[in-house]
């Protein structure tokens, strides 16, 4: 299972970031392979300063060893090896009309002492990260994600876009990152599905995401806008910077493993600010995003 | 002690903005009260868009009630009620020449199911983080650090130094925030000193505090600087953010017994950029300052 779904997350690597050079003609992405001192390593691939794109990270990463014991206490488990694979992606745009996106699959195995394997799983999701709300975008993505979903088993995406608003919960600011999508974590055999149903779902979740996200980039890469439009979409990156830092459990586990810093941190925007007690105003188009960030919505009836 | 301590550090929040709005002639300190559900609220004063600070905090706050579990947990106790007064100061000043300052000074005492006092401790520090090297400011800094130690004890300065390389280490970076200062904590009465003592130290280390920052503002204050310097110091000001958001244990108390945001975030500084794998060349003055990071100095013999 884990060298199949490696295959697999190496080829739509290859995918995503061929999507996003044809889609940013002036920049193209540079690699990075690193290896990790405990074991394993990944293939970070980079595209900074395009004319779509202002920081795009696109990462494959297979890490093996002992668990360090922080994550030990996390899972609530006593063995000490482990395997973990995973696909991540963060798209940070230069137009602040189009939204940030990220996503991730990944698989995880943990091992006894004769290198059995005695549990594994899948995780992973996507989501939006919007600065000007366009309905209709948001619509888009998680209809992508549910017609996804809805071929394994008509209440995942129900219950993954629960999950999805649950997790990217910026609990210090009462509101959400951004207007969800999916998110699943500890997708184990049981009695309606196996590993390799859910191995499957989290192949066919990954296939869609190029339909998901890049139409959306092409409608608005062309708006126009204007500084302060920029400046909003600056401060917002903030808060985006205070959730990865802050509650991401990926962002912990990867700087727990002893991950590549750099790798790990690419999710952060390139240019971000802080503004004290930053103040919108009413009715603007910046209020209708709180508005539903404060409150997440159903985007699908 | 605690109505003492707290009259003390809103005199000196009053010195230290004071003497911020006589070198930057141009903002003026904007001033927010608020008070906190649970017990207390402070005084929050921010600047910014300065002539010669970028963003500038310096707040006050006593907050008192149940303690949050996770903070128990941190500080092993069962007691559950507590009282917390401190002062914060955080200056980002806009020259790359100048360095960025911290300082903290705060009292807590925990109560029994009585209403007696069962601990109570000072704690605090001051530390710098420059952009570019001065070795003379570094040294005067700790100078005007170690001068008020002296005079309540021999080790102390050595103690609380070690104590502040070690805390603002960023450890997933393996280098320090800054060059250090002093830190300490958990200064409790033992058998040399009382709670009286620790609270003429900790107003002597605060007394000193103008004396060992501001006169460096002033000597780099009209330096000329390029944009390259400038974006030097926007760059690095992201280890800044992600020592606070990752490691720094004053915003996870403040995030945890449900402080305000906008007053605990305001230490983040007003504009940042992450870059991946950013390069500097070797032998250059952005190289020197890596190195002392690196290997924490000691500044005075």
């Amino acid at each position: 299972m884990k060298e199949k779904f490696y295959t697999y997350i190496k080829s739509l690597q290859n995918k995503i970031t061929d999507r996003i050079e044809e889609i940013d003609q002036l920049e193209k992405f540079k690699e990075d392979i690193w290896k990790r001192k405990e074991g394993g390593g990944g293939k970070t691939r980079i595209l900074q300063n395009g004319k779509v794109f202002e920081k795009a990270g696109v990462n494959i990463s297979a890490v093996n060893g002992k668990l360090p014991e922080s994550i030990m206490n996390y899972l609530k488990v006593n063995e000490s090896r482990f395997f973990a694979c995973g696909l991540s992606v963060v798209i940070h745009p230069l137009n602040p009309m189009i939204p940030t996106c990220h996503a991730n699959w990944r698989y995880f195995e943990l091992y006894n002492e004769k290198s059995e394997i005695i549990d594994q799983w899948f995780g992973g999701g996507q989501d939006l990260t919007p600065y000007y709300l366009y309905e209709e975008d948001a619509v888009h993505f998680h209809k992508v994600c549910k017609n996804s979903c809805d071929k394994f088993g008509k209440n995942l995406y129900n219950d993954f876009k629960k999950k999805c608003d649950n997790y990217f919960w910026n609990s210090h600011r009462n509101e959400a990152r951004g207007i969800g999508g999916i998110f699943f974590d500890y997708l184990r055999a049981n009695s309606k599905k196996s590993i390799q149903d859910w191995h499957k779902f989290t192949v066919e979740v990954g296939n869609n995401f190029i339909e998901s996200y890049f139409p959306i980039v092409e409608k608005r890469k062309n708006i126009p806008y204007n500084k302060k439009q920029k400046n909003w979409q600056e401060i917002r990156r903030g808060r985006y910077v205070e959730f990865n830092l802050i509650h991401d459990k990926g962002t912990m586990f990867g700087l727990k493993t002893n991950g590549r810093t750099e790798s790990i941190l690419m999710s952060l925007p390139p240019m971000v600010k802080w503004f004290y007690k930053y103040q919108i105003k009413p009715r603007s188009k910046e209020e209708t995003l709180i508005n539903v960030l404060k409150k997440p919505r159903k985007w699908i009836n």
